[in-house]
Parts: structure tokens; C-alpha cells; sequence
């Protein structure tokens, strides 16, 4: 019999039936001895709009929830909705991680610390005062603030949608006034990436329904790294490729592992093992 | 690693918060191997009235829970919210336990199937023909539809309010109209109690905060069993009573047991160790 108290969580988004994540909390909860169960809360299969999310974590919190996982299309929506929100996700503006904490409901983005926290421990010691990011998206955005927060100094932004870098860029000088952060396009990606300390793809191209590669990987050379995001498969074309050109790469499944090691941390208030988290999902996606 | 889903299941009333259930599930649970977290939803913390229990009963069902345990003072109002009932729970008129099934909210009664599980088992072989029932509230109501499944034939009913024993010795009747159901006051025990083949007690008197007995125990007989529903303490007066008079007895623990032990099978699926749930409950209530 455990001595801590039995925990209850759960991910709400639309299309999450598949997600890993309900599996990696509750097996890391199992491995640790407590009581926890994790559910997936369907958007789509409940019939509710992604306006309710505030009436969802009333009741949540209301049927004894001690926290949640927010995905699309809710992580921005979520925000009007929380008692106190964490200085990175208020920064972010997208919070996927609400945990219910002396009848308050508190917002956080392990999004962006997994990133870091997944940098961390795949990259370590890389340079990162200049980096190209591809993809300006809800990921790309994660992945930028975090970029900053880890010491990059000049931050490119390359997204299809060049207005969308664009917007990207401008908050991100905001917030981190010391650093260069700018748009570009991908025809730029021939002067960007000789110049560059590491790559992070950040754009839905090489997952298993999108094969591919984003940009023209002759550019890559071995004094680079490159991130992916992608992490099914985990090992994408762009990794292929990278090696290939002797960049040292970090999968997407760092991140992916580190969003829920915050989000366990967050909600249990028991330090998961992040190799054992690691090791299940790796197992999960293989 | 268990291959059976993780449970959710809740206790909806007023003032639940002491309550044994949520322990008596958990531990049976956990025994088995299962994950099962079961909360204390108590309306008065919630701030939340009797009335809103639909409304409960819709979200919880949305955020993933197996079933409910139901109690004072929602056990009638909730059976406007069911799309089915059992037929035992439909009789009382009143559920204890809902159960989220292929996207349908059943209701049952485990109060009622609780106490004729609790009575063969510590009473095996006793007499049923001739019951006297002391006490027409909503606990006295669940036994004496019990008594009636359990073959009694002549059931009498004391208690204070005569009209509400008359209230329900009609009702009984007109269920079960083979049996003969009449209501009766305290005063007639003495005539009563000579002919029967025993008694259930089932007021609140003999409770910690209620001490004493509800009626006069020189009446008592070797001849009679006793039952007491009363469970906290185990051992009340009354039964110190019966059994110097030398009578067998039956403590409120059984029927509080198998509430429970019924309830898990409704909502897990999963055959409970009822000696087990007993042996834990009389451990937590010690």
C-alpha cells in the first residue's frame, strides 16, 4: 500500500485517442508505486466545442481532477480560463499544462521546457548562439522561447507562411529584447545554414502521413547540429540526412518524453524517472 | 503491469467526506491488481446543491468516470437522470450506484442487495416468515425490500412516525403483494416481538453520537435473531443486549460491506474478495 495520495489527470484536445501520453504517466505512475489514472478526453468523441475548455476544467477540478494536459485546439483558449498562470506559458500565451493546486487552477507550458530540458540532455554542450528555425507554428513558437531562454543570440525564423514568421519574429524581440531574432524564407536557407550553430525542424514534414523533407539537405554540414521535432517516425529523412552529413542530431522524441516528465512533475508533485519515461516511450513509437 | 483497464468511480452526497467507501474500493482494487482511484465528491464542499446531481452525473460521465456511489440526499433525485434502472432500484425508488455503460448511465441499488448478501451471509439458515423492522426511513425502506426478496411473509414496521411507516407498508404492499406488510408503533412490541422470528434495527439510535437503544430489550428472546444496521460502533448496545438474551445477531458492518462489495462488481466488472473487503472494513472501523 502506498502512502501518497491517488492521483487523477487527463488530456483534452481533439484527435488525442492516439496520443502516448495518457500511456507514459500512468506506467510511470505504476513504476513509482502510486495511484494514478490518466484519462483521454475527446473533444470530438464528447460532442463539445473547444469553447468549453473552461467549463471542462470546472468540472475537472469540481470531480476531483488534480490536473490536465491541454492539446489542440484548446492550448490558447485555456489561457482566460486559469487562476495563475507560469511566466513562460504567460509569455508563450499557450499553456498545455493546468494543474489544480489549493482550489486554484494554474497554467504551465512543458512544451517549452521539454524542449529545453530535451536539448539538454540529447545535445549536450552545443553551441547555440545562432540558430535556424524552420516552422513558426504553436511548436515552432515552444521551441523559439526556449531557443532564447538557452542563450541563442540570433534566432532565424523560416515558415511557408512568411507573415506568420514574421509576427513570430516581432513577439519574440519583445519578450527577449538582448537578442536578434528575425523572418526569413526558405530561399535564405542557402546563406543561413553556413553560418549556423544548429537547426530545429519544427513543420509537420517527415511525419509518417507527410513524408519528406522540408528544405534542400545538401545545405547541412558537420558543423551543425539538427533537431527534429517529428517523432514518428523518430527517425526521419532529415535525421537520415543530417548523419549523413555529420551533424550530431537530437530526435523529436526528447521533447515529446520532456513534456510529459514536466507535466508528471507538475501534477503528482513526485520527480519522475525521465530514462525510465524515456526508455517506455521509445519502446511505445518503435 | 495489469492488463485490465484503470478505474474511476466518486461517492456523491452530503457530509461524505468520513465516509469508508473510497477506502474500501481503493484497497480492493489495489489488491486486485487494479488501478482504481475513487473520489469524495461531497456537494457541501463543492458548493453545489442536490438538484445539480444531473448535471454531475453528465460531466462525470464525460470526464471519464466508470461510476458513482450516491448518497443522502441525492439517492431519489438522481433516478430522473438514469437512462435505465435495475429492477430492484427501481422498486426502492432509489439508487446508491450508477454505472457508465456503452455511453448509458444504469442505476442500481446495492443498499438493498447489500443487506440480503450481508444477511445469508452472517445469519445462514435463520428464519425470515415473520420480520420486525424497526425504523421506515431510507435504510429501514432498502431492508425491507430485502427482507421481502428473502421469502418474509409478515412484515411489520415500527417507527416513531407512524405515518411514515404506513407510507411505506403501503408501498411494500403494493409491490409485493403476496406478503403481509403492516405498520405499527413501538408500544405493540411487546405483542410483536414474542411471535417473530426477528428483528432488524434500523434508526439511528446505538450510533456513537446517538447512544442507547430504540426499544426496550427484556423483550428480547432466545428464539429471535437481531440485526442492527448501525455499524459505527460494530457492537452496539443493542446487540449487547440480544446477545445476553441469548438471541444470534447480525452487526451493520455485512450490509455495509456488501453495499460496497456489490458496488465494485457493478462498477469494475471485476468479482471482489468480499472476506477481504470485510476484514479491511472491520480493520478501518476498529
Amino acid at each position: 500500500m502506498t502512502q501518497r495520495p491517488p492521483y487523477l489527470a487527463g488530456l483534452i484536445g481533439t484527435g488525442v485517442g492516439p496520443s502516448l501520453t495518457p500511456a507514459l504517466h500512468m506506467a510511470e505512475g505504476r513504476a513509482q508505486g502510486l495511484e494514478y489514472v490518466y484519462r483521454t478526453l475527446d473533444l470530438n468523441v464528447l460532442g463539445l466545442s473547444p469553447e468549453q475548455v473552461g467549463e471542462m476544467l470546472t468540472w475537472a477540478r469540481r470531480l476531483g481532477y488534480d490536473g490536465l494536459n491541454i492539446t489542440h485546439p484548446c492550448k490558447q483558449l485555456v489561457v482566460g480560463h486559469l487562476d495563475d498562470i507560469d511566466a513562460s506559458a504567460r509569455t508563450l500565451g499557450a499553456v498545455n499544462t493546468v494543474v489544480f493546486r489549493d482550489g486554484r487552477a494554474v497554467g504551465y507550458n512543458t512544451d517549452t521546457t521539454g524542449f529545453a530540458h530535451g536539448f539538454a540532455e540529447g545535445l549536450p554542450g552545443a553551441a547555440t548562439g545562432s540558430v535556424v528555425l524552420v516552422g513558426a507554428g504553436g511548436a515552432g513558437t515552444a521551441v523559439a522561447d526556449a531557443l532564447l531562454r538557452l542563450g541563442t543570440a540570433h534566432l532565424s525564423i523560416v515558415d511557408l507562411d512568411v507573415d506568420r514568421a514574421s509576427t513570430l519574429a516581432h513577439e519574440l524581440t519583445d519578450r527577449h529584447p538582448d537578442a536578434r531574432v528575425e523572418a526569413s524564407s526558405f530561399d535564405k536557407l542557402s546563406v543561413l545554414l553556413p553560418n549556423t550553430d544548429g537547426l530545429v525542424h519544427a513543420t509537420p514534414t517527415g511525419m509518417a502521413e507527410h513524408p519528406g523533407v522540408a528544405f534542400d539537405t545538401a545545405l547541412l554540414h558537420p558543423d551543425m547540429w539538427v533537431a527534429d521535432i517529428v517523432y514518428r517516425p523518430l527517425d526521419t529523412a532529415l535525421l537520415q540526412a543530417a548523419r549523413a552529413a555529420g551533424c550530431r542530431t537530437l530526435d523529436g522524441g526528447h521533447m515529446a518524453v520532456y513534456q510529459a516528465v514536466d507535466a508528471f512533475a507538475l501534477i503528482t508533485g513526485v520527480a519522475p524517472d525521465a530514462a525510465r519515461m524515456s526508455a517506455h516511450f521509445r519502446d511505445l513509437v518503435s
